[in-house]
């Protein structure tokens, strides 16, 4: 098993959606990765910052599901990030209705002395030389290193952007920022660009439509699992990315067909994130459910044609 | 192996994408559900209307394919319907340009003799009560029966609609029309429904997002291929209703498991159809490249991670 190292916000969201409204809740990419990543048993350690404003019970919980949180600053005179965003009806869309860096404006990463060694690094969305900085602090280059980015970060500092990819072996963006990043409307061309542009594998998420994994002209597909009631999207694509870095520490086998599993399972996750507002589905989650939908996938995907 | 019988429009159609324009050339579901059917070998016949202006070497290329269009009307004096649309740059969307119905306006399909014992039966999307009339023909029920419709029969024909349903085994159906007729947005509560209508599978073309199958329960989903081009997307979803429809009647089994491969198979011979412009690269399809393609399905879609 590896170590992960997973940098991402610690936040608080205020979610709207047509099933209902939350006050202020945790949330945050790192904290979506970590809880993913926790259902593997593996040594994982988020790196975040918060304001003197965030709940002790919170990082209990956390640290409750062996996530090391040695790595989450607290900055007691500051407010933590907080985000409030509204969903359409369709779930696929949301306005963002408030956006407070806070103690993310300055956020510096320190990498704890513990996880300086980890195998499989997870760069969340944040400013491209901020997640370079973490690379950094590694004693030696990881055996994987797996960034996640947005359109915004295009836009700002397309150069920067640039420059880590270069360091990087997987990336994940979404089928729209793949397009941007690429200029290349067509996903399977998008991903042979953005292979060019340093990662050996791009991971196009499309958030319902399921996630691609391109790499070297291999492709696999993994469908969002269909569900009768998305209640909360928030978090999946961070889920996602937890589960997918998770199965690939515990595996430690970073081959294309091992990372088709880990794109199931990182699916898998998904779907059980979006069940729920924000972490909470995510917090009571059993192996048993894990492993009885685990086979649901198998039986929405696995065909028997012989070809001769 | 069974017969299969395919009542759709054999028709002109004048396309324009980013890629190009053409002037009339062939189209029509019922061609495109016949040339996708023929890759099986098995007899299939077309029930269809055209006007006096039909070149006789599009028939005579449908024979060579092995298509009986015995059943296709030719009305001398009158003029084959003509469609002409427009792709937007993301190929997902299109603008109707001309729709002229013409022969079609009084279509009476009429099933020849050595067809009404078909054991499958494909109803393309025409009016409800032309679907009826189709069935009223057989000698008896056929072993499964087909349908596809689109919004518009349920803007002006619901009730119609709705009895023939009662009298079918699959709909295919796309995602704005599953969720038209249901009323339901979630395309599992959508196919639940639609299922308590009559239907006991219901098919849910997704377009480039792939295709669902559902029944009693139990889902499959087969992606669509992801193609570095989309010529020209028209025909794809009776291509695809082809392949699935022609699979089976080769197969001679309608369990849930074996409509799996069919839909396989459907979405395989779409990505073909997709390639060129109009019943192009189907006309010239070949054995081989359909098996390659098929190996390409199963390295996109097939993992292996052991549930213990």
């Amino acid at each position: 098993m590896s170590k992960l190292l997973a940098v991402g916000t610690v936040a608080f969201d205020a979610i709207e959606t047509p099933f209902g409204k939350t006050d202020k809740i945790l949330g945050g990419s790192g904290t979506f990765v970590g809880l993913a990543a926790s259902t593997f048993g593996i040594e994982t350690g988020v790196v975040s910052v918060v304001g003197g404003d965030f709940p002790d019970n919170y990082l209990t919980m956390m640290n409750s599901k062996g996530i090391n949180t040695d790595g989450v600053e607290v900055i007691k005179e500051g407010k933590t990030f907080f985000w409030s965003g509204k969903y359409h009806n369709d779930m696929n869309s949301r306005d963002t209705l408030v956006t407070e860096l806070n103690v993310l404006e300055n956020f510096k990463p320190v990498v704890p002395e513990s996880f300086k060694d980890a195998g499989i690094v997870m760069l969340g969305n944040l400013h491209p030389l901020t997640q370079a900085s973490v690379l950094d602090q590694m004693t030696e280059r990881p055996k994987l290193v797996v960034l996640d980015t947005m359109n915004f970060w295009m836009d700002i500092a397309l150069e920067d952007l640039h420059t880590v990819l270069k360091r990087v072996d997987v990336i994940t963006i979404n089928d729209e920022e793949a397009r941007q990043l690429s200029g290349e409307y067509s996903l399977v061309n998008a991903a042979k660009k953005i292979h060019e542009m340093g990662p050996k594998y791009v991971v196009i998420k499309k958030g319902e439509h399921g996630a691609l994994l391109f790499s070297e002209g291999k492709m696999f597909f993994a469908p969002a699992l269909p569900l009768a009631e998305v209640f909360d999207p928030t978090g999946a694509g961070d889920t996602f990315a937890g589960g997918f870095c998770g199965y690939l520490a515990k595996t430690e086998n970073i081959s294309f067909e091992n990372m088709k599993n880990a794109i199931i399972y990182g699916s898998n996750l998904a779907s059980f994130c979006v069940e729920k507002f924000g972490t909470e589905r995510m917090q009571e989650l059993t192996e048993d459910e894990i492993r009885v939908r685990l086979q649901a996938f198998r039986e929405l995907t696995q065909f028997d044609i012989n070809i001769s």
